[in-house]
C-alpha cells in the first residue's frame, strides 16, 4: 500500500467507475441528447411513456408488476429473454434520468434469461416460483464479479468472489439479477448520495430525494425500471417507498436472509437492519417472500427462522380493528401525510373496519436509544473507510461521527445499559398493544397500527430532514409494511396557521416542510406496523389497503 | 445508605437468610439427626427410598416422571395435593442431604393445589395440561414475593413484584411452584457455591459437585424432589444433568420466555442463555415444551418466536445418521465419557441407525469468542455486586473477573468484531453440518451430534474443570438435548496409559480427570447437538436415544 502522498485522488477513481457504469449501458439505449430532459425539468415520472423512446411493447412488458410477469412466463405467454431486455432498457433510460444504479450486468441477465426460457421450454416446467423475472438488489448484496462499494470510494475494484445468501436463493428460484442501486455512503442517511455515484433523484420531482438508504432502488423501481428490488431497512425501505409512490416491506429479523451482504457497522448487533421487498403492488411481496421461503434459507443461513410462508396468517377476520397516529406525541405529521391518514381513516370505516387512536410515545425513546446503538463505535468504521480513499464524510455524517465531531465512544457497560432499555421497551409495548384488546371491539389487540413513517413527504436534497417516525420498527423488529396513499396536493397541503406545537422539534419539522410547494408532486405514504414477525398478516392488510385506498394511490 | 462502616456484614445477612430458609420447612419434614446422614456420607441417592423416612405412597407419588404425574391428576387417581405435599416433602429432605434451594414456598404451593383440585371437581376439565404439576425454578425467576438473590448477598431482602412471564405462562398452563434452586454467585461457575445458601452438592456422591450454574435444579431433581424444574444454560443446563443423569433441553432463543428473569451480565447480548427443562424423561422436555407454547408466548413476551409446538416435526425417518465425537480436536473426552459414547453409537449401529465421526474443531474458536463476549465488561457488574455487600468474589471469578484481576475492557469496536466472528462462524458451522449430505447415507445433513458436554464426569468441589464443550450451543444457539448413559466404572475407566495429547490443555484434562476413584458412583451422560430451532427433532430424537440406551441409563 503506498503513501497517502502516492494515493490516487478519490475523485479519478470514482470518476472512472462511473466512466465504467456508462459503458456497460448499450449505445442503442443512450439518450439522445435531443430526449433527454434538461436539468431544469423537475418530473421525469412519465418519461417512459411520453418519449417515444420506448415501443408499446416495451411500455407493455415494462408496465405490469412482478406477480403478472412470472404468470406470463410461466404460461409461455412472454419470454423471460423479452422481458428482460425491455426492464434492462427502462433501467437505463431510469439511470440517465435519475441516476439510481451502481452496477449493471444487462449482458449476463439476458444470458441467463435465455437459458431460464430454454429450459422452461425443454423441461415443461419453471424452475422456481419466480421463473424469468429480472430482480434488483440494493449495493449492498454480493453479486460474484461485481462490487459492493457501499458508496465507499476506497471498496472500488473489490469485486465479490461469492454471492450473498439470498441472491442464491433468487437465484434457485429463477430471478434474473440485471442491476444494483445506489446508497448513501455509510447507509445511513435519509437521502441517497455517496462519493463514488453521485446522487440518485426523485422522479416525481428531481429537486427531491428519492429517500434513503434504499433510494437508488427507489427511484428505479418507481421510473419502472425494476418490478421488485431488494432493499435493507433500518428505515431504509420505508423512507423511500414513502417518497416514491411504492409498496414495500420491512420484515421482521431472520424471515430475509441478510447472509454475506455488505454492511455497515459491521458486527453491531444491538439493533439489526432486515432486507425485504419494494415493488409496485402487495401481491409483489407476497409473490417475493413465499418464493424466498420455499426456498428453506434456513438450511443456508443459521440466522433465518424455520418459518416457511404461512398461508393460514393470511386469512384475515371479516373485521379489523387498526390503530392510528398523526403523530407520536412529541412531533406532528404535515399536511399531506395527515390528510392521507384521515383519507385511510374513512376508507377503513366505509369498508366496516374499526380504528382507534394509538400514539407511539415510545417513539421518542426509540430514536434516543437506536442513536446511541449506531454511533457506539465513536464513527471509527466511517472515518477509518473514508480515510483510506481521502474522499470526505457527508456534511451531515461528519458533524454526527466524523473526526471533526469527536463523537463519544461509551463503554460495552454502557452499550448493556442501552440493550436492557430497549428491552425494557420491547415489553411496554408488546404490554400496551396486547392491551388494545379492551377497546378494539373485536376482542383482538389492533391488527396494525398505520401511520406515517416521517412526518412529511419527499423532501429537497441536502435538507437533512429534522425528524422521522422509522426507529421503533428496526428497534424493536416489528413488521412494518408502506403503502402510497396520495400525492402533495398545492392547496390542500398548506399548513394551518393554528396547530399548536408537540415539542421545540415539531416546530423545526412544521417550519421543515414550509408548505407544500416545497414538496411538489410528491407521493404520500404511510406504514402499517404489526407485530414481531407477522410477514404473512401485514402483507394481506396491504392488500386490504391498497384496495380500499384504490384510486387515491393511483393519482398518485 | 449508611457508609460501609455502617453496613451490616455480609455474614450476617446471610445467616439471617438461611435461617428463614430453614424455618420454612415444616418441623414435621426434618430429618432427625439419628436419620440426617453424616457428613462423611457420600452417597444419599437412594435416601429417601432407604431411610424410611417417607412412606410408600409417598414413594409412589415422587417416584415416577411429570408426565404420569399430570395424567394421574387429570384421570382424577392422583390428586394435586397430595401431589404436592409429597414432593415438598421430599424437596425439603433433598435441603437437607444436599443444600439445594434458595427460596421456599411450600404453603402457597399446597393452597394452590387444593385450588386446581376443586376447580377440576368443579368444572370438570384441567385448566391447563400442567393442571396439578408441581415444577421448581432456578433462582433467576421471579416469583412475587420471594427474592431473587443469583446468590449476592447484596439482593437479599429485595422480593420481586411482579412474575417472570415464564412463571406467569406456568401458572396459566396449570403448574404449582413451590421452590426456587440454588445457584453460583454471578451464574458464571459450573458448580453451585455462593455466599448466601452455600454449596449444592451432587446426591450420587456428595464430595462431587451437581455442576452449575443450574446445580440446585440437577441436585434436587435427581433426589426426587422435583420432577421437573427449568434451569437457564448458557452451558448450565447440559453440565448439571450430565453430572446427575437427568435428561435436559437447551432450547434455541425465542421458544423459552426469558422475559422478567434476574440475570447476570444484564444488557449483555453477544451471547445468550435460554431457559429450558431438566427432568426425568424426554416426555417430560415434551410435556413442558408444548405446554408452554400451547400458551402463545409471543403474545406477552417479545422475545418469544410465534412457533407452536410443531407435532409435524417430532416425525422422525426411520432411519438417522448422527455425527459422534468424542474429541474436538483440542481436547479429549476421559474415559467414561469416551465409553458412553461407544456405547451408544454400537446401540444406535444395533437399531439400524448410522453414524460418522464429526469432530467440532470450531469449539475452539467458539470457546475464545464467547469468553470475549462474557467478559467484555471487564468485570465491573461482578464487582459492582460484591462491592455492595462486602462479600468476596469466589477465588475462581476473582482471578477471572474480580478487581484483582484488573480484566481488560474491550471497546464497543473490539466487540463489534467478535460479533462478527462469531456470525462468521456460525455460518462455517452451517455449511459444515448441511454437506455430511453427502456422507451420511441418508440423503440428508446428520440427523444431530452427539458428544459430552464436557471432557469428564462431575468433578470434586471447588476444582476448576479446565475445559468443556459447553461453548458451541449458546453462541450458535444450536437446539442441544442431554441424556444419561452410564455411570462411572471403577475399572472400566481408568486412564489408557497411551493415548496422545491433542493438546497442553489436553494433558490438564487428562491429569484432571486422573481416575475413576476421582469420580466414584457419578453418572455420565452425553448430549444431542441439533440445529437452531430444532426443539421438537431433538427432543424425538432424545427419546429415541433413552429407549436405545435404556437399561444403561437405569444402571446410572
Amino acid at each position: 500500500m503506498g503513501s497517502v502522498s502516492d494515493r490516487e485522488p478519490w475523485q479519478v477513481i470514482a470518476q472512472r467507475k462511473q466512466a465504467e457504469r456508462g459503458r456497460k449501458i448499450p449505445a442503442e439505449w443512450r439518450l439522445p441528447t435531443s430526449l433527454l430532459p434538461t436539468q431544469d425539468v423537475e418530473d421525469v415520472f412519465n418519461f417512459p411513456q411520453t418519449s417515444g423512446f420506448f415501443t408499446p411493447r416495451e411500455l407493455e412488458l415494462t408496465g405490469v408488476d412482478a406477480s403478472k410477469v412470472v404468470a406470463r412466463i410461466a404460461a409461455g405467454e412472454w419470454t423471460s429473454e423479452e422481458v428482460t431486455r425491455a426492464i434492462c432498457k427502462r433501467a437505463a433510460v431510469a439511470q440517465q434520468l435519475v441516476n439510481c444504479l451502481t452496477e449493471i450486468c444487462f449482458n449476463e441477465a439476458i444470458a441467463r434469461a435465455k437459458e431460464l426460457d430454454r429450459r422452461l421450454k425443454e423441461d415443461g416446467r419453471v424452475v422456481g416460483p419466480l421463473h424469468g423475472l429480472p430482480i434488483s438488489l440494493k449495493d449492498q448484496f454480493n453479486i460474484p464479479g461485481l462490487d459492493s462499494t457501499l458508496g465507499y470510494v476506497s471498496r472500488v475494484g473489490q469485486p465479490a468472489a461469492s454471492p450473498s445468501t439470498l441472491v442464491q436463493i433468487l437465484h434457485d428460484a429463477g430471478a434474473v439479477v440485471y442491476v444494483k442501486t445506489n446508497v448513501p455512503a455509510t447507509l445511513m442517511m435519509g437521502e441517497t448520495v455517496n462519493n463514488v455515484f453521485g446522487r440518485s433523484l426523485n422522479p416525481h420531482n428531481r429537486t427531491l430525494t428519492p429517500g434513503g438508504s434504499s433510494g437508488g432502488e427507489s427511484a428505479l423501481i418507481s421510473l419502472g425500471g425494476s418490478y421488485l428490488g431488494v432493499g435493507t431497512d433500518g428505515g431504509s425501505i420505508r423512507h423511500p417507498c414513502s417518497f416514491t409512490g411504492l409498496y414495500g416491506l420491512r420484515p421482521s429479523q431472520g424471515r430475509v436472509s441478510y447472509q454475506n451482504v455488505q454492511n455497515t457497522f459491521v458486527g453491531q448487533e444491538a439493533v439489526r437492519s432486515s432486507a425485504g421487498p419494494m415493488c409496485r403492488s402487495p401481491d409483489d411481496i407476497r409473490l417475493f417472500m413465499s418464493s424466498i421461503l420455499a426456498e428453506k434459507p434456513w438450511r443456508l443461513d443459521p440466522y433465518c427462522l424455520p418459518i416457511a410462508w404461512r398461508e393460514e396468517e393470511e386469512v384475515l377476520p371479516h373485521q379489523l380493528c387498526f390503530g392510528i397516529a398523526s403523530h407520536d406525541g412529541f412531533v406532528s405529521a404535515t399536511p399531506p401525510l395527515v390528510r392521507a391518514i384521515e383519507i385511510v381513516k374513512q376508507k377503513l370505516l366505509d369498508a366496516g373496519h374499526r380504528v382507534i387512536e394509538y400514539i407511539p410515545h415510545e417513539m421518542q425513546q426509540s430514536r434516543v436509544l437506536i442513536t446511541k446503538m449506531w454511533a457506539a463505535d465513536g464513527g471509527e468504521e466511517f472515518q477509518r473507510d473514508t480515510d483510506l480513499s481521502g474522499e470526505p464524510l457527508h456534511p451531515d455524517l461528519e458533524a454526527w461521527l466524523g473526526h471533526s465531531a469527536n463523537a463519544p465512544k461509551p463503554s460495552v457497560s454502557d452499550m448493556w445499559r442501552v440493550q436492557n432499555q430497549r428491552t425494557m421497551l420491547a415489553q411496554k409495548w408488546s404490554e400496551r398493544w396486547e392491551n388494545t384488546q379492551s377497546q378494539s371491539g373485536t376482542g383482538r389487540p389492533i391488527d396494525g397500527l398505520i401511520m406515517p413513517s416521517l412526518p412529511s413527504p419527499a423532501v429537497k436534497h441536502d435538507s437533512s430532514y429534522p425528524s422521522h417516525y422509522g426507529t421503533l420498527s428496526p428497534l424493536l423488529d416489528l413488521t412494518t409494511g408502506s403503502f402510497p396513499v396520495t400525492r402533495v396536493d398545492l392547496e390542500k397541503d398548506v399548513l394551518p396557521t393554528d396547530r399548536p406545537l408537540l415539542s421545540e422539534r415539531d416546530g423545526l419539522v412544521k417550519d421543515f416542510y414550509g408548505g407544500p410547494t416545497n414538496h411538489k408532486n410528491a407521493p404520500v405514504g404511510l406504514a402499517v406496523i404489526g407485530r414481531r414477525l407477522e410477514e404473512e398478516k401485514v402483507t394481506a392488510m396491504l392488500k386490504i389497503l391498497s384496495k380500499i385506498v384504490g384510486d387515491d394511490a393511483k393519482g398518485a
